[in-house]
This record gives C-alpha cells, sequence and structure tokens, in this order.
C-alpha cells in the first residue's frame, strides 16, 4: 500500500486494536522506539521485552514476558541504526507482527508463524514510497470508525489494493525485483548470498585490531554491519579515503556515529570484499 | 506527501475539522461525491451546492449557499470523470479547498484564494503515489489526536515533508516536470497552450453530425473532453480505429461510457489534430 513503513505504526493499532486494548511491544531500539511511541497514542502499550543498554542485543525467548490479553505481539527483526537482529522468530499466542522493512526477502520467511508483516520497500523491494503489508485474513474486519478508507486493511484486502490508484512505477520496479530474485535463485540462494556477505565482513572486523563490532555476535545483522574504529580520531580519514575508492554511504546514523555497511540483496559479495581490502589497507597505513 | 488524493479526502477533516464542526462540500460529481462520502465520516458535511442531474454543468456563485459556521468549503474544479470544471474560483468567507488532482499545472494557479490545494501527481505532476498539499499555515496544529503522525500536516511542514523516507523517484520525477514547465515558458505559456488544445477539439465536436459534448459550455473541461456519439453502436468501431491509429485511451470511465480525451500537460497539440483528423474521417465513412 502506500505511504512509508513509519505510517504503519499508526495503521497497525487502528486496523487491529480497540482503544482499550493492551498490545505487547518488543524494543529492541531505535525503530521499534518509534513504533512504540506511536502505538501508545492507540493503545495500551506493554514492553514485551527490552534489550536495554545501548542495544547491542536482542531478548532471549525466556526473557519476553507477554500480556495475557495483548492484541498482537510487535517486534523489529532488524534494527537498521545499530545493525542488531533477532537469530529466531519469537514465539507467542497471540499473533506476531514484524516490521521486516529492513530484513524482508533477504532470506526464506516462514510467513504462517506472523500475523502480519510490514515492510517498506525502499531497502529490499523497490522504490519508496510503497510499503507491503502481509495480514491474516481473520485480523482485519474491525478497523477503528476514523481509520481513512484507503488505509482500512480490509477495503484494500477487498479492492486487491487497488482502492485508489497504486503507486504504479514503484509496483512495476518490484516486480522487476521479484523476477531478478527468482531469476538469482529464488530467496534460498540469496539467503546463501546475504549470510556469506554478512559473515565474511564481521570475519574481517573481527581479525582486526583497529575496527570493532559492538553487537552479541548471535544477534549480529546480515543487512546493517555496524563497526567503529577504535581510534575515532580516524573517522573522517576512513570516510575520506573510502569514498575515494569509491565506497559510499560508510558513515553511520547520526543518532549513533561510526561506521555502517548495509548489505542489502542489491550489494554484491564483491562489494564487500572491495570494502574489505579497503579496511585493511587503511589499518596497515594509519594503525 | 505520500498516498493518493483520495488519502486526503480523510486527512483533510482529520487535520483541520474537529468531530462536531461543520464543514461545506460542493458536489459536481464523482471526484466531490467520493470527497463528501469520506468527509462525513468525520464531520457534519453540508452541501453548499450541487450541480444535480447528469453533473453536466457547475453551480453558479449565486447557487452556492454556505453554512455560517463551516471550518472549510471545499470543491473539486475539475471533474474527470464527466469533464466539468469550473470557469471560476468560487468566493467564499471560510477557507477554501480545492482538489486539484486533475487541473494543478494546467494553468496559473491564484495560490491566495485558496486555503488548502491538494492534488494526486499522477496527471500533471508525475508519478503515482504522491500527492501535493499547499495549505495555510493558520489552518493546521490543531489535528486530531488519532492522526497518524506521519500524515499530521503541522508534523510534515515541521520536517519539510522529511518526516520519514518520501517517495524520492516522485519527488525527482516531479522536479524534471517542474523544470521543463519551466523551459516551455511557466504556467502562462502552458495554460495557453491548453486553453487552444481543448478549444480545437471542442469546436471539432460542436461542428460534426455525429460528436457531442454535453457539458455546458461554460464549464467545459480543459482536461478531459467527453464525448458521446449519436450513434452509440458505432462506440465498438470507434474505439477500435482509434487504436490502430495509434490513439489510445479514448473510451470513457465505466461509470458514464461514451469517449474521453484527456489533455493533461504531457499531450501535445499535435495530439489533439490527430484525433480530430481521425475524427472526421471516421465519421465521413460511417455515419
Amino acid at each position: 500500500m502506500q505511504g512509508g513503513a513509519s505510517a504503519q505504526f499508526s495503521l497497525i493499532p487502528m486496523n487491529l486494536a480497540a482503544p482499550e486494548s493492551s498490545v505487547d511491544y518488543v524494543n529492541t531500539g531505535h525503530w521499534s522506539q518509534k513504533a512504540i511511541a506511536e502505538a501508545a497514542r492507540y493503545c495500551r502499550v506493554h514492553i514485551a521485552g527490552d534489550a536495554g543498554g545501548d542495544y547491542t542485543r536482542v531478548p532471549a525467548q525466556d526473557e519476553l514476558h507477554f500480556s495475557a490479553d495483548a492484541r498482537y505481539v510487535h517486534y523489529t527483526p532488524n534494527e537498521t541504526i545499530s545493525g542488531v537482529e533477532f537469530g529466531y522468530i519469537p514465539q507467542t499466542r497471540r499473533p506476531l507482527i514484524a516490521d521486516m522493512s529492513s530484513s524482508i526477502l533477504s532470506r526464506p520467511i516462514d510467513v504462517e508463524k506472523f500475523g502480519l508483516i510490514y515492510a517498506g520497500a525502499q531497502k529490499n523491494i523497490g522504490p519508496s514510497g510503497l510499503t507491503v503489508v502481509i495480514v491474516r485474513d481473520d485480523l482485519i474486519g474491525d478497523a477503528r470508525p476514523e481509520t481513512p478508507l484507503v488505509f482500512n486493511y480490509r477495503a484494500l484486502a477487498d479492492h486487491q489494493s487497488m482502492l485508489n490508484t497504486p503507486p504504479t512505477f514503484a509496483w512495476y520496479m518490484a516486480g522487476l525485483v521479484f523476477k531478478w530474485l527468482k531469476s538469482a535463485g529464488g530467496l534460498a540462494a540469496i539467503g546463501e548470498r546475504n549470510r556469506l556477505k554478512a559473515r565474511t565482513l564481521y570475519a574481517a572486523i573481527d581479525a582486526s585490531e583497529l575496527y570493532r563490532n559492538p553487537i552479541a555476535k548471535d544477534a549480529r545483522s546480515w543487512m546493517n554491519v555496524t563497526f567503529v574504529l577504535r581510534k575515532p580520531n580516524l573517522d573522517a580519514a576512513f570516510l575520506e579515503g573510502a569514498a575515494a575508492a569509491g565506497l559510499q554511504g560508510l558513515k553511520g546514523h547520526r543518532v549513533l556515529g561510526g561506521m555502517r555497511a548495509s548489505l542489502y540483496n542489491a550489494m554484491p559479495l564483491t562489494g564487500v570484499e572491495t570494502l574489505i581490502a579497503f579496511m585493511r589497507d587503511f589499518e596497515r597505513r594509519y594503525a
């Protein structure tokens, strides 16, 4: 549907939860906090788990404590800013909702385990301005009266997402990406490729004296590999040298600093290898 | 902002009008009726004017009767389906809101006369999935609590429309279109070109024995020229012949039938001339 994933922070409670209802949210960092802040305007939010500290890990299953009457459980499988990712799908009795904006299509997903999956297109699907929402049919149909018609999940489903003019170019581009994914061997093959890309980069970071990834090993993101320089005074020189070597967008999100290499599907393994070669060379010269 | 113009049917009352407030709407056909139906879910809607009948005209200024306490007056300057258009800007004491989806950029607009202008991009601006909203600053800031954050006009204005990732490709394309408009002489020149295109086609229709435009002469749309064949049994042959001549999309909207030639900015005068040549040839052969 139209609008970014952030619109779903509001539209999920509007469509799925009555004002007096309780909803469970797991807090693993920036994006789950955004979702929580918005949901709190619509429902009673219970924090079912909180990674805490610097959000360099995710809560384990036995650290999650759900409300008995929650309408749903929301979590963020991958936090793009810190680069922290769930290595497992939480088991819940209530419907599980996942903001997969930065992890969808990165590997096979067991869709059956979810009540609702949503994902802004602009990481692994296509142009921004399009959001994919996959929702279990029995969860929709009781939207709040104030839900705008074109954002009512039931109305959208009944009209095959064409209640009004859809973002046609973004749809078309998404279709081309889906075909490319299939021709590349599908999600199983893409998943292996992504696992290799991430593993290769984390191994290079772990083997170095200069670079450090602060994320718990079982929660390291495949899509967003963050790292800091142990000598932060070298940050500017690192970014400048990287840009000169054709390596763009490595500066970490402004709320966290450091470096971030995003390895979405469009990034080939050779891109990772080029980055590692630059990092090694930089370390040899400066550190 | 993101989402189509239809989203604004809900977001305008959510952002501008409290639940108990009255709002005035002018009914000139399909799109104003859609706007009215959605507004009625949020406010007390008063119909300030209704073209009535087959909606082949627009109400005159002295046929418009506004409520004293209306929060705003909404109208649809151009109805794309019937091809009926206001030849004047209604004078109102309350803020005037216009759905300019199909008329924006077709000629100069006196923006000062409006409290809010909105327009889906996909006619004269760029790709679908983007909607332009121009709103007077004093009208915003009192959105209903249930308004989704990313659709709150105040929050969007405070963040230069980048509260979340905008539809970047659509923005970029819109920028190219704006540059093209400037290089073509700006809206004054485009307006003259559009006036000429419409006048030329209406003149050809009026001069024929076969074709007929049912719209009142002072309410004929510049952008959507509708016409019917006086022998409707020729409709299929007309459309088939037109398609063979490279003239696409002439079939009228399914709710109305007949023919519709949309003359948005991207259509050159030569396109209109080609259509007229085909129409004359068809009339000579079949009528």
